[in-house]
């Protein structure tokens, strides 16, 4: 890739908040197009996503090249006044890539092929995917790349994958010969000792294919890394293709949320423009709160402006039970995503398809067309995201809260043989941001190699594996002044999996101040443990702690009198998980001796405050109106009123604040 | 198949009603032979189906033919008296078939093989086995043609395999071609535009097999269709050779009940006498229920009377729990079978198997011996049968209802990634009917492009997808001064899983008065929803309606004061599901509208009345004995009793009254 | 093997109860083996298993020998008065012989491959790996044949796979062509007329590979036979090379208590130790009598006394919550197993590991190190078992009552298509023994073939398959005067899983006075059914029984007034489970009409009292203490303290007492 300054996402947005979805006219005729563009234009849409399945439509058999539907459909679109995110369509191949290279296709853990007539049925590792993949890429970029539609680029689409095939072995022993040089550095990480798994040969090593009985966790932790890998030189591989082509648009790839794929840190670094899709559930009380984590965690990752590539306007279809959006809903959400840093409200997708494995996912237009209600709330957002773009476009966040997570702490975490199979790894970490979210406090999310100087207070829900340089990095931090505070199962295992000494890295334990960590309790589903005024599910400690280092005891069973929160000046270890109201008063508690304040205070049960530069998002999450205090006069940039010191929000409603 | 007229049952019953069950006299030595011959003539015994496992014992080793032992078994019954049904053992081949022929075992959609060591290991696409199964029928039917004993022909058994090998790859390929001539017209049909499944080659097309992610819907769809057409195929091959040799002797292959995988309607057409297997759970309050809607379905499809190939005198072996029928039970079950239009009643099956996978599936004659409970029964129920035979046998049933049944509408409707995972089309299928069924009616099954001139009411649970033709019909059943009921996701998509325009086909919206169809919104498991005057389950909808078409409302929740029931004269809409108490209530008012009448007024719960040719069958589920209200004077046929008014039913007691 | 007189465990114990664990070096630096080997001495230890899972530290490479860290292994540890329970490594061969021998890995029964990863990916039947296993064995044997360390062999770990591949087809043939001879007996016995399984070639035959539904039945016990010979041909090959080169060292395999997948009495019979691995829950509160249950049969196929190979010191990794073991539970479960016969008391493992998939399995000396609790309480025990070993080892138990157990009549049993999927097997030999633990017998298991004469009562909780020999046994020891009695399902089928006729052994129900067995009526789960005075769970049936014979009836429901408990003179059937309360008053009541009494009269609740030798050992499993009535007076030989009439027990207190 060129080393020159990439474009970023605000030289897509150019002041606009970018309003849209995917667009699929290849499943319509023709003729339905100009009704699109002229809906589009009504409802404020300035982009469409464009391509993201279209592979077999460009190349409808093998080198043929098909370009001009798409030609006429960017003209329409630009002459419509929407831009366009043009996707490289790598991520469905067409038929007969399968039917002519069969080893492009995955394998799982069990030896089961993984079919076309889906999606996503591409072998990272594949040398005759990567060629097609690289081809047609090549051909889009340079036919396009002087379209005044085109706004963005979109690299594939939610990467996933994992292959154990052979052409992945092979691979992926290349990959470790590049991490380990010699075999014996691999053999000692992976601990092969145990269980006679010693290696004389790389050709014996394979992908962690289903074994007898439990496999090796660090060749499953290498392998989970191996995959992220394989799948982000797919991706750079065609973004160094689009971007030497037009060094000026911005590329990114839209993230799952919370992803357990992909390390999305390693990946954001290389992405102009970093995008997720996101789909809570609408019955969800939580869905909200998720929201916000995945928000921040995306801000986190983009370091400013962010893009939500995917959401639905309505209800999705790979649920159970797939509930609409009850009115006002869509646009709460769109509005909290605005509000968390978010530059770019898109959907999946514009129309609902006819045909196909979604067609029961929502559009924007959806089945009901015009006159259906999502649509007409569609309209309506719209129209408020174009008023207040200008004000909003570009403007940062700031938190003096950062909440560390790492998806090599999950992957070493997330493994059979554990203690309990219940603890979670999102689930903790959902808990700890839900207690900071609950009582009101504006967080970020930061990588535990980060610098974490500009933070007052540092939260740890879980890392289970810390490189050494990582722990040095939370000691320096609290050394520098910094609260920290670690929960649970933090700081077990190196890098490779390796339980450090004592069950816990010693620096850690003498932070804390634990003398000996006897025994890890964990507690069964449902079960709770006593402990100084409040209760504690998944999970207990039996430690030995220095006396003064005791902030609160278990209280009955085997753990009576056992320490279950300490504490030494500004380091905290909580060594179970506090149910949700206990966890919020910890952490206020805690975030107060930091010096850290709650965005507004007082604020209503399941209303969300948010500071966006010089605006105050108000977003109420009940289906109740509420009153709030907000003192001091405001404008609202959707309505225009003055509010003087109390505002009244309707149920879902939504008021940005300019003081 | 020759086109002369074939015969029906009434060629085989002759004025008896059948009563046997299957016979597999290889499993015993033939010293055990002539007491299974006394002891059936002793059981009223008329027929037993011989030959549906038989292969190996008839071709021990490719080619060979063994068939002393069948004559001599078959020269026996007849001696005494018993028909023979008799079956071409290709349901199960030798274990030499798979050895020679390994291609000829299925492959499931994970690409396992079905190995042989059970039963139904061959694939519907095997050429070796259609050519080992052709040939061993023709031995079959050229040798028996003549005997005397010979009374009906039953086809392989429970055919119900699927195969996603590469023979059924190639034979599906063929199918798709004569079915849409040009790949242009699949790829239009099956949406391949969605996720980038165009074909540029029809060797491109596969079965479909596991893929990453949801499959594609229409692809599933005619693979449903093609499987179902194929087993047809073996079907109808088999028949058509022994029909040549036997153009007087009807023929039979045997359904499961409500079985997924054929479209019986269509199987129906191209068999002699409609057959089905039918096992309710003796534990299951409902059971009786469901053995009603099986039998109207099976003599619905059978336009006459059919016959009950297979029922368990005793507990069966596949449940959980295998629960034995009660004292009575057996009895009262075979008593509603024929007043429902059943002139055979048969049991898997004659002499419970003392070796092999279903040793513990209970006989006519078990372990128990002739001095065991069942057999006793057994023997009573015989000598009823023969006693009313003259008096039932042919005679027809009347219904004013019909509920509409259709494969391919549940075949497109039971997918991936719909807006409910739990709306099971059996299920809501069952609800209706018994709806119907405990309010007292009489009702048929229809096909929705059958002629329903000839109903007052037509019931539509859910028909999710409904072709142009149908929709005509249902109209014109209106016209026509018919009533029509429709549950919830009917007509949402036509005969390729299309989406019709605005959610629902506009034709059926203006009919019941929808003028928008904003959303589903499916229920959680468990959870109701209030309408006027009852709760709904499992869905419910965000319509707007004409005004006047509002019959009932949903109150509370985001739906509150939305429309439940429409109704536009004749035509009512139900966008739930009511719990049983209210969905019968509606029928029976609806039915009322309808000038549709119960078979007896004031009947107690759990009392079965069903009036078949000039007999009043009455049927009293319950373990209690019970007096019900029969205006009149009667005979009843079981008894010689004479009847006034009134009459004393014992538990599970049947009579069969003659006015 | 050679026919001298075998050494035993005796040789190997010389009066101390071995007391140690699993050890595993190579998976340590050097430098901590000398910390090792100290602590060990500090602890008590007095013999280690080495080498389990070291055949790639061995062998590296195909052929080359790495004994140079074993040479100074054993040299330090017999320094250090540490001796060696050497174990040969096949149970974990390294990658090369995966590599070099793909066909060496064992297939599963739907042909997906087990790969090397984990461990114990070997199929028994692979001519690579046993000549691979036995090269490895011989070599080790020869080299240390006579250093002084060396106290025992282990054979392998833990046998347990299966193999449905080719080559594993090929010896399955092979044994059934040495069982039956003549193809048609196999037909016979496999009744392969049912379902037209007929064989016209061994080729024919597979391993009962996924069929399309039901397997046969007797191919799948023939295929566990075959499996476990299998598995003991593995077994008895390193067995005879070992001892070849060590006549007089003993040697053992350890089995996992209660598996399905080994015939433990045929196996028990080539083993010199027969030694078990046993992790009761913490948490279950019936994990101690699931100790003693497995402590009893392990004794009773000794006969005599027996080596707990492996147990944990603290939590193991495999449940999904991993309870760690409270203060005292591993030293009162460690002493319930020497109170029942075991004089060698061992864990997996000595060393928690820092890597791999068992690092967070307990180890005596954890990752808490020396400090934590775990290794305390080892130390402790390690002290108090070299205290009483001179009194206790080699000493026998008695007991009156036998319980039978026959992995054949369990294989018979536990397969698809039985009255109920409820009825397990374990479960219902855990339930009889659990009464009769409960009331405080001693209880021996023994086959239903063995000599019977030494018993007072047999109990027989569920033999479904009884050979005629073993039929005629029970006979014969109830005319010699002993009281038998039987749970249901028990003589139903011979040894070919044929049903006997009348659904029971004839000579059975004559014993016990059934006239007609109707029907068996599984119950659902959690339902009960109402006996005379008790609640029956899991199973009824409907019996005819000569009158005098009946002892219980079954009231309310359809079994109303049928026979529930037979019984004539010292024969009794009971054809239900009784609840424990229930099975306990009942079984308390036979034993004590059959003259048999309790170890300790009137213990409380969850207090054990086992006699050993002149020894009597109480056992409080309470998490309180408890005070008990001990008549006479008595020596304590953990503390010394003389003891009368009365003592007190801590919470999970021992005492070991001598009058």
């Amino acid at each position: 890739m060129s080393t020159g300054r990439r474009p970023t996402l605000a030289d897509a947005t150019r002041g606009r908040i970018l309003f849209g979805g995917d667009y699929n006219p290849e499943q319509w005729p023709e003729e339905t197009w100009p009704e699109d563009a002229r809906l589009m234009r009504e409802a404020g849409v300035t982009a469409v996503t464009v391509g993201v399945f279209s592979w077999a439509k460009l190349e409808p058999e093998p080198g043929a090249r098909e370009f001009g539907w798409l030609d006429r459909l960017m003209d329409l679109l630009h002459e419509h006044g929407v831009g366009v995110v043009l996707a490289t369509p790598t991520s469905s191949p067409p038929p007969w890539l399968g039917r002519l290279h069969p080893d492009s296709l995955p394998v799982t853990e069990d030896g089961r092929t993984e079919w076309w007539g889906g999606r996503q049925h591409f072998s990272h590792s594949s040398a005759a995917y990567r060629g097609h993949a690289a081809a047609i890429t090549e051909a889009l970029a340079a036919r396009y790349a002087g379209h005044p539609a085109l706004t963005m680029w979109h690299i594939n689409n939610e990467y996933c994958t994992a292959d154990f095939g052979d052409e992945a072995a092979a691979r992926f022993r290349r990959w470790l010969r590049a991490k380990y040089g010699a075999l014996d550095a691999l053999n000692t990480a992976w601990g092969t000792a145990f269980w006679s798994q010693g290696y004389d040969s790389w050709d014996g090593i394979l992908p962690p294919r289903t074994p007898h009985y439990l496999k090796n966790p660090a060749q499953v932790l290498d392998f989970r890394r191996f995959t992220s890998d394989m799948l982000l030189e797919c991706y750079t591989a065609e973004r160094d293709i689009v971007a030497r082509h037009t060094p000026h648009i911005p590329v990114t790839t839209n993230f799952m949320p919370l992803f357990p794929g992909q390390d999305a840190w390693r990946w954001a670094e290389e992405e102009d423009v970093v995008s997720v899709d996101l789909y809570p559930d609408p019955r969800d009380p939580l869905g909200p709160q998720h929201g916000a984590l995945v928000q921040d965690l995306t801000r986190s990752q983009a370091r400013g402006p962010w893009m939500l590539m995917e959401q639905a306007a309505g209800p999705v279809n790979w649920r159970g039970v797939n509930h609409p959006k009850p009115r006002g809903l869509n646009r709460l959400w769109s509005f909290q995503a605005v509000a968390r840093g978010a530059d770019a409200v898109c959907y999946f997708q514009w129309r609902q398809s006819r045909q196909g494995a979604e067609k029961f996912h929502s559009g924007m237009l959806g089945h009901a067309g015009e006159r259906g209600r999502t649509f007409q709330e569609v309209k309506r957002l719209g129209a408020e995201l174009a008023a207040i773009g200008p004000a909003v476009t570009g403007s940062p966040l700031h938190a003096d809260i950062a909440i560390l997570h790492d998806w090599h702490a999950w992957w070493a975490s997330a493994q059979e043989g554990r203690p309990s199979a219940h603890v979670d790894h999102p689930a903790v970490l959902h808990a700890w941001h839900r207690a900071l979210w609950e009582a009101g406090f504006a967080t970020d999310f930061a990588h535990p190699a980060h610098d974490l100087g500009r933070y007052r207070l540092v939260v740890v829900p879980q890392l289970y594996a810390l490189t050494d340089a990582a722990v040095g990095n939370l000691l320096a931090f609290v050394r520098a002044g910094g609260t920290l505070v670690c929960g649970f199962l933090t700081g077990v295992a190196d890098e490779d999996d390796r339980i450090r000494p004592g069950g816990m890295d010693p620096r850690l334990r003498e932070l804390f101040g634990i003398r000996v960590l006897h025994e890890w309790w964990p507690l069964e589903p449902g079960e709770t443990v006593v402990c100084d005024g409040f209760l504690g599910t998944l999970w207990s400690e039996e430690l030995e702690a220095e006396p003064d280092a005791v902030e609160a005891r278990y209280g009955g069973g085997e753990l009576d009198g056992f320490p279950a929160v300490l504490r030494r000046d500004r380091a905290w270890y909580v060594s179970t998980l506090p149910e949700p109201d206990a966890l919020r008063a910890l952490t206020a508690r805690i975030a107060a001796g930091a010096g850290v304040r709650p965005v507004l205070a007082g604020l209503p049960d399941r209303v969300e405050a948010v500071r966006r530069g010089e605006l105050l998002f108000l977003l109420n999450h009940r289906r109740e109106p509420v009153t709030v205090d907000v003192p001091g006069t405001h404008t609202d940039l959707l309505t225009g009123d003055k509010i003087t010191d109390r505002v009244f929000l309707d149920r879902y409603g939504v008021m940005v604040l300019r003081s």
